[in-house]
C-alpha cells in the first residue's frame, strides 16, 4: 500500500464527464489497496471568468479580496470531484484549503506554504476515505483566505506529499495533465522530441524555466528540497509520463537531457552608465518595482563607463522601458536602446557537470546551420544562445539533433562523448 | 449612528454593474454615519448552475459535498461586493461564513444558526469598515460548511442583526429584492395591490408561508423571536419599502392587510380509513418521509372509519401519492382519491383577533362572484377557503376588493366594521 498524491488541472477537469474520469483514475489507485489525496484545480475557465467579473468592477482589485473569489474555484471542484468518486461506491470527503490547515504567510495572491495538518488529513484515509483537497488555496495563522500563486495547485500537491510522507515510506505524486509528460523538447516545435523516463529536479527548473510548460517551477523546487518523486502524465492516458526525481549517478551519462526555445525575447540596453558602486542596484531596483522577470543580465566596462543589457519576454517590454526609465532618470546619466526580434535556445543536462565538449557541440551544430549567435550564457547545467527570433524554431531544432534526443536512449539522447564531438570546449566561465 | 444589515439577493446581484449599484447603497449609508453590514446571496443563476453541474455528476449528491459546491457562490459574491466598495474609498472586509463564526447544527442544506460571533464583525465596524458577509452559509462545530437552505441569506442577515443589536440600540436589518415591499395581494394578479407600509410578523409569516415570496418565512420567524425591524424594499429603488415589526395596537385598527393566492393544489383523499388511534401519525410518518409539505388537513369520522384529506401543491402530487400508498399498506384498509385543479385565497390580518364579520364578508364576496368554496380553515389571523383553480385568480380579487385592500389607508384597508359587513359570523371554530 503506497500513498499516492493525484493533481487535476482545470483542462482535466473542464466538464463533469472529465472530472467523472479523473474520479475513475481515483478510485483505480483506491481498489489497487493505495491511499489516495486527489487535489484539484478550479475547473476549465473558472478562474479566467472570475478575473474577468473583478475586472468589470474594478483595475486594481485588492488582493485578499482577489483570493476570496478565486479560492471558490478550486473549492467548488473538490465538492464535484468527491461526488464523482461517491458514484463509484467510495467514500470520498471534500476539504476547502482552510478545512485541511494548509497554513500559508499573510501574502495575499503568492503566499507559501508554512505547514500543514497532516494528521487531519491521514484519519481521512486511515478511515478509508479518498480526500479531495483544493489546490492553490491555504489560510494564513489570523485565518485569511490565501491562494499560492501560478503553478499553485502543483505546490499544494507536492506540499501534501511531502506532508504525508513518513520516514518509512514515501509519499508519490501525480501531476495529471494534457500532455503525455516531459519531453526532450516543445513537441509542437520538435516532430522528433521524445518523451523522457525520468529527469532530475535540477534538469526540470531549468527546462521550466525555459518555458516547458509542463510544471511550475514553484512546485518541482517544493519537491526537491522535500524529495518528493513526481510522476508527470497524461490524465486522458494510461502511459506512463515522466518521473521528476533526485539526480542519480546514471543520469550522468547523459549530458543533455532537453532543449527549450523562449521565441520572442526583447533586449533592453543600457549605456555611458556611470561606473561605479551601487548603479547595478539602482537600476534592478526600479526593474523589480515594476514585476517583470529580467532573463539574462550582460555587463560590460569601458573607462568610467558601464553598458548593461538584459533580455526579456517580448511582452513585457511595455512595461520594462519606463522603468528603466525611471532608473536612468535617478542615474542622472546614461542611454536606453531597445532591440527586438530575438530568441534563446537552452540545453539542459546534470551530465554536463561531467562532460566536456557540450558547449562546442551546441555552437558547431549552430554555426553549420548558418545560425549567428548573439550571446552565450551558461550555468553549471545549461548552455544558452541568444538568437535572432526568426531562427529561433531552426535553432531549437538542430540543437536537439545535435545531441541526439530524438532517438532511444536509456535516459535521454547521446551524451556528449557517445556523439564523439570533435571539440572539447569547458562551459564553464 | 445606526447599525444597519443590507442584504441583497441573487438577482439583486446579477452582473457586475448591479453590484456596483448595490455597492452605492451601502457606501451612502456608511457616508450617512450608520455602521453597515452587507449581506450577500450569491450572483443571480450561480446556485442553478452548480446545482446543474452536480447533477451532471450525480442524481444524489452527499448534502456535506452540496454544501462544499454551493458556499462558493455567496462567497465569490463577498469578494466582488467588497471591492465595488472600495471603489468609493470605502474601506470593506468580505467574510465567507466560517470566518465570521456563524456557527450551525450539523445538519447539511437546511442548518440551522446556533450562534454568531459578534465581536468579529463588532471589531471591524468600529475600525471604520463596511462588513460584507456570505449569506445562506455558516461552519459547524466540527468544521463542517453548512448551508441553511431556502431563504438562507435572509435569515443570515436577520440573524446578524440580532446578534448585532445592543441592550440600547437595535440593529435594522434591511431585505433588498426586485420588488417594492409587500403588498395586500400579489401586484401580478391584482391591479389594485397597494403596497404596505409596515405589516406585523405574524401577518407576514401567514402570507409568506401562501406564497407571497417577497421573504422567506424562517427569516420572518427569525426577526420575530429575536424583534429585529426587518425593512423589505426594492434594490433599484431610493423608495422606502414595508417595514416587517412587533405587532402595535393600532394594527388592530385593521381587520385584514393583505391576500394571497396559491394557484394550483391537490388534494389526496385516503377514505375508509379505520377510526382508532394512531392512524394520522401512520399516515402523516409517511408523507413526511416524502419531504413535501402538506397543506391543510381536514378530517371526518363516521362509524368505524374515518377520511382523511389533505391539499398539497399541484407539482408535489406526484411524490406524495406513493407515500400515502405506503400509508395504506401499513394501515391495511382504505382507498386513495385524488382530486386537482384546486386553488386557495386567503385573507391575513392580526386585527382579525378583535374584528367581527371577517369571514362573513369573505364568504360573501366570493358568493356574490358566483365561486363555490369547497372548503374553508381558519386560524387566528387567517381565513383560507379552497376554490376551483379556474376561478382562484377572479376569487383573490374579489377578497382583495371586499375588504378594501386596495383603496388607501393609515395602515392598509377598511376594517370589516368600516366596511359595514351585515354578517358577523365567528371565525373561531
Amino acid at each position: 500500500m503506497a500513498l499516492i498524491v493525484q493533481k487535476y488541472g482545470g483542462t482535466s477537469l473542464a466538464d463533469p464527464q472529465r472530472i467523472a474520469n479523473c474520479a475513475k483514475r481515483a478510485v483505480a489507485a483506491r481498489e489497487q489497496g493505495h491511499q489516495v489525496v486527489v487535489v484539484v484545480s478550479a475547473m476549465g475557465k473558472t478562474t479566467d471568468n472570475l478575473l474577468s467579473l473583478a475586472s468589470e468592477i474594478t483595475d486594481r482589485p485588492r488582493q485578499r479580496e482577489l483570493d476570496i473569489l478565486l479560492a471558490t474555484g478550486e473549492q467548488a471542484s473538490t465538492a464535484l470531484m468527491a461526488m464523482a468518486i461517491h458514484n463509484h461506491g467510495i467514500d470520498a470527503v471534500s476539504f476547502a484549503g482552510h478545512q485541511l490547515g494548509i497554513v500559508t504567510d499573510p501574502v495575499h495572491c503568492k503566499a507559501k506554504i508554512r505547514s500543514i495538518d497532516a494528521d487531519r488529513i491521514r484519519f481521512e484515509l486511515d478511515a478509508g476515505r479518498i480526500v479531495v483537497a483544493a489546490g492553490f488555496q491555504g489560510v494564513s495563522i489570523d485565518g485569511q483566505i490565501t491562494t499560492l500563486g501560478r503553478g499553485g495547485s502543483d505546490t499544494t500537491a507536492v506540499a501534501l506529499a511531502a506532508a504525508l510522507s513518513g520516514s518509512l515510506a514515501k509519499a508519490t505524486c501525480e501531476i495529471y495533465t494534457d500532455v503525455d509528460g516531459v519531453f526532450t523538447a516543445d513537441p509542437r516545435r520538435v516532430n522528433q522530441a521524445r518523451k523522457l523516463e525520468r529527469i532530475s529536479y535540477e534538469e526540470m527548473l531549468e527546462l521550466a524555466s525555459l518555458g516547458a510548460g509542463v510544471m511550475h517551477s514553484r512546485a518541482v523546487m517544493f519537491g526537491r528540497n522535500y524529495n518528493v518523486p513526481i510522476h508527470v502524465r497524461h490524465s486522458a492516458s494510461p502511459e506512463t509520463g515522466t518521473m521528476i526525481i533526485e539526480e542519480t549517478p546514471d543520469m550522468e551519462n547523459v549530458s543533455v537531457v532537453g532543449c527549450a526555445l523562449t521565441p520572442d525575447l526583447g533586449r533592453v540596453s543600457l549605456r555611458k552608465i556611470p561606473n561605479q558602486p551601487g548603479v547595478e542596484a539602482t537600476i534592478f531596483k526600479h526593474i523589480a518595482a515594476a514585476d517583470v522577470l529580467v532573463d539574462d543580465i550582460m555587463q560590460i566596462e569601458y573607462g568610467d563607463c558601464v553598458d548593461i543589457s538584459f533580455t526579456v519576454e517580448f511582452q513585457d517590454l511595455a512595461e520594462i522601458k519606463p522603468a528603466a526609465q525611471r532608473a536612468l532618470d535617478e542615474l542622472g546619466r546614461g542611454e536606453m536602446a531597445v532591440e527586438v526580434g530575438l530568441a534563446k535556445v537552452a540545453a539542459v543536462g546534470v551530465g554536463m557537470r561531467t562532460h566536456t565538449g557540450v558547449a562546442a557541440t551546441m555552437f558547431k551544430a549552430l554555426a553549420e546551420a548558418g545560425i549567428n549567435i548573439a550571446n552565450i550564457t551558461t550555468s553549471e547545467i545549461k548552455i544558452t544562445c541568444i538568437v535572432s527570433k526568426e531562427h529561433g524554431e531552426q535553432a531549437l531544432r538542430v540543437v536537439h539533433d545535435a545531441f541526439g534526443l530524438g532517438e532511444s536512449g536509456e535516459h535521454g539522447g547521446k551524451s556528449a562523448e557517445m556523439a564523439k564531438t570533435p571539440g572539447h570546449a569547458s562551459i564553464s566561465g
